[in-house]
């Protein structure tokens, strides 16, 4: 008879198929290691797996450094209620093109690509191949894969290099990418919990909507954050989506829901917008810790609330 | 046998002797009829009076509507501590010209008054006494009885109508003062006592150091109203004494320290000064109810309280 | 002899091929009419047109009111040298599902579309295909000719409504976009001339490089706007591309260089930021009146330069 | 015969007698050495003797370290049309208490003193007079001359150490003063000339009305100043006199006109205020260089000018 209790497998999402960089991200997380991961095909269906319980969380490409946000997540994320991000995790992003055994870069004349991926390597497209054609598609490694089956029509695919590991290509050239420095931000996201301990390297993601279409509404609302001394690593907007010129912003805000001063950020932002979804508080991926003027720390919160509550029970007010 | 127990008389000071502006404020309180009234010569008196228990409380003049805030009271409430102001009342200021009985204006050539009152007067004196002397006294009642009794060789007072009540004085010339408009404002002060009840047409007192001389450090301080919605009546800045250059600053703002939003604005104004005195919240003279946009209001102040506490623990952050 | 002047051919670039949104958007241009139309494959294609000569100008999606900034656009105006927005189109955004002659909704299992218009229909698709794959397409227009070709494996495609005239299609499903009211902003883009003349109901276009990452930067480049009275209709950011976090502002502004307000503003930016690309100045699509207080008038700005010289040339200061 | 050009007389109006401390200010202008001093006896006949023309200049108190703003100073600079400060002096400020000769301290019980030297007297008044009376006088030196002469009852004066040069009098204390390093900022004003030269050190005074009594509008004013890096040495509220609540603003900023980021904040108050009094800008007694940070040096608006005009008439706007 055994008495081991089993520890249940968790499972995790991410866009597959194996060799993505979202594979590379999922990696890094240590309690993921032995457990059950589900490639998908889209961040929708990512998010889907968490909401529904199929997942217990998703591992999603959130923003990169060359080609900025990534809008269906920034959507799904602004709208799906009941998710919320636990972790961050950065992976340089190196890009090579590979063909079928054989192939030489003369032979290439249409390149399969993710969009994504595709921008990123301009540069060297333009100076190497400029007269190639672009078919788009939906992973990094479908491109690989597709033109390794003939699909698309494509006789060379940009890669990540991992993907020679898996797969029997033509390395046809390496380190194409425009930016050696490169690299996709992705977040862990789970069903809503509570937020994991701070660290003093920590961020706050939010989305937030304006009261209205004034000149000042934006104004109005980043003084929430620098009149507490919250600096913001990321202001991205995006289309509400039911008219021109109607938005709602993603922010990236330094510092822990925990940390006084940025639960009295998230009560003026409250206070003040139509609409603010907490997306989590958690450690940064570079482990940066966060500094801020003395002036905001929980001590100085504590002291002034010790003050007034002094002052209204009609002690001296000093 | 007698069972009534008696009311301890209670003793209010104020700037004598009988017949100032500053006894007519008094008689604005209904708690202070019946009650004993003690003339001073001097604001200093009147709050040393309140702090050492000599006085219950203690009526001074804080603005007038034409010269301006009265600095020594200004400068003696940002320096003594334990005091509170609990009362505001208006006196309207109209000033007569008088003389020792069977005088006339064309006697007229040294006039003795207040230097206050003097200032008020300048326009009718120039026009009607262009070549007059002038001889300061110490209050406005002072002046008449010193030209009076022939000290300080005046043939004519700057004086309060009321006194024509009290004393034998030839009126020369009446409503002399160049606002007709023009008002004195008073404070009740007492020593420190949890504020009076809100009543919707509130203001708050605050003497406010600023952190350091650099130019957004004002700035600073009135966003903090502002980012709550509250307005301000007075700003006025005081030097602190040690050195040219540097201000301490005198506020009245717009409701009651019960107010959510003006709980909170203190509690950003505190974090921010190096020196916050809280001189109190009370009923407007003018009892004119405080207007604020509704996101101001307190339920809104609940309600983020709510939701933050609802995100903290784990609920939807939406 | 004829002495008629022939007025030479313009050239104008455009996403093609024919029977895009940019071609509808093109057809808006009074003046394009009857001139020289030249479809190419991608944004960075047209401008090149552009800078090189080749095309005299160049219409290019800008902004979609369900997805966003397109991005590729927007980077490509904030590095290519030498271009100038000139006038702004919209185009509703409708979708329609074609098949091959012959096909029924029930045969589609494979759908190719541009990404932009497939992220438009996915509560569409979700709920009348739950089980398709997507195959993307480079554009709109090439998504339904590669399918009716065969190439890359789609039996539907994701196409403009017009696309029905130019090609023998079947209709599978009209009206499958999320949002009745989508529209695309385009701009049309010359080489670097002088603005075009205001017409009171315009806007100006902006890339602004923050001067470096301190909490404040971006409230103090929105303050250029705000204090003098301009309102933004776009503000979004755009990774700068050398490291995570860094980013540059896309700012489109209600009014016109040639508005005293617009171009002091323009200075305060030029003179606060560490880079500034002055994009243009040009007719709202929407001919909507630009408003404004009247105190930003022109009338208000000029009357303040002269009272400025008068009191530097030493008349009264008032 | 005589080719000598005699240069006529100049007049400089004071506050007399001789040797109050806006005689020794006087006495720190090198171009009113050997002129015409003229003592007045208030602060609105110096300045009616600018206006008149019967003094090229007047020599007034404008500020007081220890009691603040001189009221009557700043009301009559922002009222009068006509005049302009051009020099700005420095007067350490320290009392002695005299008495008639023979007098000693034990038999003084009633003081003469100006009430702002009185003010500055009361540590000491309290802890070695405490049951003195205060009879006010119109300058220093007057309480000590009507105190010699029996008029107004007093047996000691508070006056300038100076006086005892020019009087007979019987010194009964020194440095009486509460605060040992007071001083009393003196300006110099003339009718309205161009402002002299830069030095450096230079300061610029204006009287500024807000728009309205809204929340924000101080906010606006002071923004004018910080957002072009202009620091405020004085900010000082006055009422305007009309009604209670409404305040005009006297400033003090660092730098002077021709400084391009001054002549900018200037522009930018006009346009914002309904009432801007230009009081002149002059070297600061003080000779401290203004330091400012450098993206508001001239040539920075000066290049932002040139590229302003550069993209209106169609050069590239980088």
């Amino acid at each position: 008879m055994n008495s081991r209790v089993e520890e249940p497998v968790r499972t995790y999402s991410y866009l597959g198929p194996a060799g993505t960089f979202t594979e590379a991200a999922l990696a890094q997380v240590p309690e993921a290691r032995g457990q059950n991961w589900r490639p998908v095909r889209n961040v929708g269906e990512a998010l889907d797996d968490v909401v529904s319980g199929r997942s217990d969380a998703a591992m999603i490409a959130i923003e990169n450094s060359v080609d900025g946000g990534v809008s269906t997540t920034q959507d799904a994320l602004a709208t799906m209620p009941g998710l919320r991000i636990v972790g961050e995790y950065l992976v340089p992003v190196q890009f090579v093109l590979v063909g079928k055994p054989g192939a030489t870069l003369a032979d290439v004349s249409v390149i399969a690509a993710h969009p994504v991926a595709y921008a990123q390597c301009l540069i060297w497209l333009g100076q190497s191949l400029p007269e190639h054609a672009h078919v788009p598609s939906s992973s990094n490694v479908t491109a690989a894969l597709d033109m390794l089956d003939g699909v698309g029509g494509a006789d060379a695919a940009i890669a990540p290099p991992g993907i020679l590991e898996h797969h029997d290509l033509q390395l046809l050239a390496d380190n194409i990418g425009d930016n050696p420095k490169a690299v996709t931000r992705f977040v862990l996201v789970s069903r809503t919990v509570a937020p994991p301990s701070p660290t003093g390297a920590d961020k706050t993601s939010l989305i937030v909507e304006l009261p209205d279409d004034h000149p000042g509404a934006l104004l109005d609302m980043l003084e929430q954050f620098a009149t507490r001394g919250i600096n913001l690593s990321l202001l991205a907007s995006r289309p509400i989506g039911d008219e021109l010129g109607r938005y709602r912003f993603v922010v990236d805000a330094d510092g822990h829901v925990f940390d006084e001063r940025m639960a009295d950020a998230l009560l003026g932002l409250r206070r003040f917008s139509p609409q603010v979804v907490f997306l989590g508080s958690y450690p940064r991926a570079d482990h940066a810790i966060v500094h801020y003027p003395s002036r905001y720390s929980d001590d100085v919160f504590v002291e002034a609330r010790d003050w007034l509550r002094g002052l209204i029970s009609g002690e001296p007010g000093e």
